[in-house]
Parts: structure tokens; sequence; C-alpha cells
């Protein structure tokens, strides 16, 4: 059907974009881009290279993870974008990689600390690492309990997804989201990003602080506040 | 002659992917395909560059290590692939790279530990490195000793080598193999990455644990288990 | 008009040069070059990623500030550059990113100890790392007070803007100038390195010991000094 | 002159691989090749950009440093080419570089240590570190005294430059060398990979143990022994 199109379209770019940024090899990753009227988002297929991949080959599915179009299998992440889409009723892409800085961090099960402002130009606080999930959640429903593992970890800490676009899940690795695919797979890429400085950043002062509020604040403002004066409206 | 022509021409591709995926510089590692029928794979030819590679350069050696065809001589490593052939009966290819993550491991002489899904999507226990050889073993027949202390160490491990397609000499360096020669290429750069993501988890919390073992199962399972659901099939 | 546009191009170009060099992703940075004659200069757009750019969306601002000509706003960090180029009244162009290693070094807050050669061959003193902004010039006009910060840590060390053209913001990242854009570019570029080698330096050796004072001097003479023979004059 | 032709065009071409390579940034690096019947060999030109090289315009020199053919300044290190084409009279072709990781143990101080077979292909000892050195020595005849410097610590540790074509000088950088200048930039190229390895495995394993003296032979001699079997030859 040609209504699907548009996320299908979309949604190819935005996974081809994970190679070219260096965020996935071979089929490590995964992004989808939903249409909140269509009540649907469209995924990569499971398992396809990214080399095979084309907007026609991207499944479609509701926010129950049934499947409307397509005719090969989708991502074996589907029920966590599933239930992320539902929940977080405003979000219109996801990103799902194993990169390595921030797939780092999650083995590592650590919060990334917020050290520079090139992470408070994104999000004023250190990037949340969820705890590892129960082995009830695991060997139950496993990919839609990643969801709920991510949205309880939200809970708990009173966060919101609409400021804090980018998580781990511990011993697992990062998600990150936006408000269409352009701004989700950023989101993916300056997670990597940051992750890599906090890294190198502890190495060089194992004793390392994070930064003051006021510079988070300031920071946050200039780009994402009522006044932000960053970029172009 | 024409029969061991696809044999040299998969062997050549393999090879080729070796620097294109980082995996190698200069001459530093082979690949080798076989043919179970014809009972014989086909391997790059010793310290030729990548760039000046050919199909009809691969040279053909029998489960002993005997030349079939070709007039270059193998590489020096033809008897480890051809030991691991003949006792492990249903591989179909054979990688061997000196990749820098993977090598700096063999050379530490640790066991890749692991730490997350990316690891258990593909293996369900630490990545086993062999230890160094003895002085007799290496004086002796070395490349032939060298096969025989790869399997040696999946003995005393009990480890399947269906399982496990990945490991570490000592000291040396990695091997990785597979039904075929894509999936032995990909578990050679898989465990490069591996091996990266392990170290960095180490740098960012010393006392990293082990995943555990509820998700390693599942990671596993969905990937490799009766009732898998990754990929296409 | 066509009298700004040799540094719009000049401010274009060099802009381009960030990301094929690896010191910035997305819109992690910016250039400007200034023509001190019409007393102006052209800065990349706020936001702009590279891809979009030409030398026409190049923004002329003077030197309190003012924009002069262009319709798209001007960097966030627009004030910073005025203010260097209001006090420091013989440098062309001004680079800001936030590259990798050099950002993590400002986030550690240390100066860039100078352990070789390469470090002496562009400067004779560790890389200064001014400290994080007071939380009231933070609150105030925040990128003129990060100017100000920049200038009063030369004046506090008594360091030559002529001699040292790089240095790091605490908590925040690198800045670099130089007679013209191809000179403040190549000093970006040369800071990431040597950040990358200092932070090796140490973690080969964590007491490293600087340079001695007889080999910064000879080589820096011999590429800066009055009898300097590096280079074709 | 036609007769400086070769040593030109050789010279222009290995000094294009080391960006290649990723050895060097701007000018950070250079290659001479020798002719040893013209007692003569081609270097770069003194901080001249790769991309502006050209075949005539790599500067002709004698083994005593005289300018024989070009109109350009040779490179600023060339003295210690020169030295080391006098003394080391077979051999072809050096390189000398910035190269990263390489740099970072030169600027530690610290010889690089034999901790694999990657390493023992191609030297059977810890690549050499030579002291930095003496203040005399510095504000003397520089480039020809690090000539020196290199000779003397081949001397006092009884090494021989057939067998090992690579070392660091402290608090400086790599040189390599050979018999000509594609080994030459072999060895540069395997000297920054032998670097990273080796800081990576003691980040592994900070008391990681050299490679034992069986496999060091066995290693060195299947590539360079009267019976090595490395290769085509």
């Amino acid at each position: 059907m040609l209504k699907y199109r548009t996320i299908q379209e979309s949604a190819f770019e935005a996974n081809m974009q994970l190679p070219a940024l260096g965020l996935v090899i071979f089929t490590f990753g995964n992004v989808s881009v939903a249409d909140r009227k269509l009540g649907a988002f469209a995924i990569k297929p499971s398992g396809v290279p990214y080399a095979e991949l084309a907007p026609e080959k991207m499944v479609v599915v509701d926010f129950e993870g049934k499947v409307l179009e397509g005719t090969l299998r989708p991502s074996s992440d589907t029920l966590t974008h599933a239930l992320l889409y539902k929940k977080w009723t405003d979000i219109g892409s996801i990103v799902h990689t194993h990169s390595t800085y921030a797939t780092a961090w999650a083995q590592a099960q650590r919060d990334i600390p917020i050290f520079g402002t090139t992470h408070a130009d994104h999000l004023t606080v250190d990037i949340p690492c969820a705890a590892p999930m129960s082995d009830k959640m695991i060997v139950g429903n496993y990919e839609f309990e990643t969801g709920n593992q991510i949205i309880n970890c939200f809970k708990q800490r009173k966060l919101d997804y609409h400021n804090v676009e980018m998580m781990l899940v511990g011993n697992h690795a990062p998600f990150a989201w936006g408000k269409n695919a352009a701004k989700a797979v950023y989101n993916a890429a300056v997670l990597e990003e940051v992750a890599k400085m906090a890294w190198l950043t502890e190495q060089i002062d194992p004793k390392a602080k994070r930064l003051k509020r006021s510079l988070i604040k300031k920071h946050h403002d200039r780009k994402h506040g009522p006044d932000s004066y960053y970029g172009q409206n």
C-alpha cells in the first residue's frame, strides 16, 4: 500500500545512515519511523545487511507490534520500539545501535557523567543506564520488557523523554529517539561521541568532576530554552 | 583445473574483505575456503599483497597440507588451516588475522570476558585464549602444532567449535571460522569489535562483571536456538 | 555586497575543512575569517549543517558583534570571536571545535603537557586550559565573557597569542587562531593530534616528564626563530 | 638532470604513501631514497604539503648533506638522513614520521616491548628508544647529531641495523629504513601498528610478559632465516 511509503522511505534512509556514521557494523542496529495518524511505524527487517535494504523492504508494524505490511520478518527488537511508541506518544523515530563507546558504558553498567558543554548542549543530566533486567523479565517477553525497563528507568529517575532523548540499557546497548528520524539518528551519533569523550576524560583525570549547574543550565538554555538563540528556528 | 574455481573465487573475495573491514594491513592475514567433496581448500599465497591477488593465484591444498594446484607457495599458516579442516569436519572457511584489539588480548594471554549482549549474540562463553605453545611444539612442525593447540584448547575446555567460532592463540593472534567464507569473515570482524568493547568496558570499570546467565541464554537462543526468531531464516 | 566576498569564501572553505579533517561532527564547530581593513569578519551561520553551507551564507559581523551582512543568524559563539578580534589586533582567523581529544583535556580541566617535539614545533609551553568561568560570567553575556576568560588566561600566565595559537576553555572545548584561515585550521588540527599523543604518553608512562628546555628551544627556533630553516619561507 | 629522476620518482611516491597510510598529517614526515652508485639521495622539500609534491620537487643531496639538485630547501631533517646513509652503507631508504602511537612511546622514553608474533615477524628485540640527546648535541648541529644519537644507540646496544629496521628517538619520534622505499615505508607502518598493539596489551594486562625466546626465534626464522618459508622467493 502506498499509504506507508513515506515512513518506509524515511526508515530506509535513516537505517542507511547508521553504517555511514560509523555506528554499526553488519546488522548491529535498527531505526524505526512512526506515523502517528496511521498508528504505525516502519522498521528494518531482521538480520538483513544494510547493503541489501530498500524502502519497500521496511516492515510496517502497529504499536502493539502486529505486522501491517511487508513479507519480511521485522527487527527482533520490534516490540521494544512498539512499546516506546505506545507509551511515549509524541516521539517519531527510535534508533537502536551497538555503537562501540556507548555500548562499553552499558556493559560497565554506568551512567555517562556530564563532564562538559558538548553533553550539556543536548541534555542536563548524566545519560542514564538502566539496570540489567530481572531474570523474570528476560525469560518472559524479552523485547517488550526491554521497553518497560527503559520506561521504568525514566519514571524512577523522574526523567522526561522530551529532554533526555538517549539512554543505555545495562549490559546491552544504547537507544535514542526524537521527533523525527533525522533527530533520532543525530542523538544516537551524539551519544556515541559524548560516550567517547567521557571515557577519555576519566582517563586523563580519574577524579574528573561533573560540569557545574550554572554552565549546564546556560548551554542547555541557549539551545533549548524559551530564549534559545542557537540555530535558525 | 576448473573444478577448484569456485573455492578459488570465494577465497579471493573473502581475502579482499580483510583490508576493507580494517582487519589487516599489508599481508597480515589470510582466508581459506574448503570444498568438502573435493577434499581441498583454497588459500591466499604467502606474502602477496592484497592488491596483487586474483582468484587464480589462490593456492589449492588438501587436508594434509599438500598443494594440489597453483604455482605460488601457499600461506605460511597453511598447515594450521589443514589440520582444522581435517579435525573439524564441517567447517567451510577459516580466517586468520592480526587485527589490533583481538591481538592485544592474545598478547596479554587473556580470554575476552563476556560483558554484554553483543558478545552473547554470537557465543555464550568468554572467547578462549589458548596458552602459548610449548617450546617442543614451537621448534617442531610449528604451524601444524598451532592447529593442535587450538583443538586441544577446545577439548580441554569442553567447547564445541560449532558454538564457538572464534578464538585467540596466546602471544599470537586470532582465528575465526564458519560454515562458509561470509560467516568466517563476519566472525573475524565481530571478534575484533567485541575485543575493543571488552577493553573499553574494563577501562570504564576495572571490576566490570560478566553478563548474567539468563541474559546470555536469551540473546543466544533468540539468534541460534531451535526457537530463534532473528533474521529471515 | 561584493566587498565581503573574499572573507565569505575563505570562511566557507575553512569551515568545510573541519569535517574533512575529522575535527567536528554535525554542527560542532565554526571558523571565522577577518578583514582588518573592513573591520569585519565572516562566520558560519548558527546550527546549519556543513553540507548546506555556501559562501553567501557566511554571516558578516563587526568586532562589536553587530551583523553587517547576511540573513541568517551567526554562530552562537560570535561574540567570543568578536572580542578576540578586537583585543588581539593582528589575528586573521579563529577556529572553535569540540574535537574529541582536545575536548577531553578541557573536560578534565588540565593543561596539555609539552611531552615531545611535535608539541615544541608549534609552541614552547603547555597548551593552556583556562579555568571554568565564574557563575556571574556564565549568567551574564556568556559568549562575550568566554572571550574575556581566554584573554584573561593569557594575561595571567603572561602568554603571547602570537606564540601560543591554541588553548582550551575548561569544561568546554578548544579554540585556535592564526594570521589566516589556513593557519588557524592547521592549529586546530595540530592541537587535536598533540592532545591525543599527550593522552597516550601518560597512558604509557603516568609519570612521563616534560620535554627539557634545550630541546623545546631548538625545535621552536628551527621553525619560528629569526634563524629558522624549516619550510621554504 | 635526468640521472636523479629514478630516485626522485621513488621518493615522491613513497612520500605520498605516508598520508595514505595514516602515518602523517600536514607535513609531519619525510621519506628519502638513495642511489648508492650516484652517492646521492632524493628527499622531500621542507614544509611543502603532500598535495603540492611532485617528483621534480624532490631535492637531491649527497651523503654529506650538500644539495646536488633542486631549487627548494630540503627537509630540515636532511642531515639525519645523510649521516645514516653514510654510516649504514647498504640501506636504500629512510622514513621519518610523527605517527601517533610510536611518537607516544618516544615521548614516554620507553622501548616498545616484544609482546607478540606480530612484532617477532619483524624483529627479535624490543624496538629501541634512544635516550633524549644531550644539551650539547642539541645546541650543536642538531639534525646531524640526531643521526649520531641513532647510530650510537645501535652501537651501545649491539644492534644490527639490518635486523632492526625501526627505532624511536626519545622525546621526538620514530625513524624506519630498509633496502628500498617500499620496505622502509612498510617498516614505518608496522612500527605504528606494533606500537598501538603494545600499548593496548599493557592496558589489558599492565604486567604483560614479553614473548618467550623460542617463539621469537621461530617467527623470525620462518620469515628471515636461511630456511625461511614466508613469501614467494
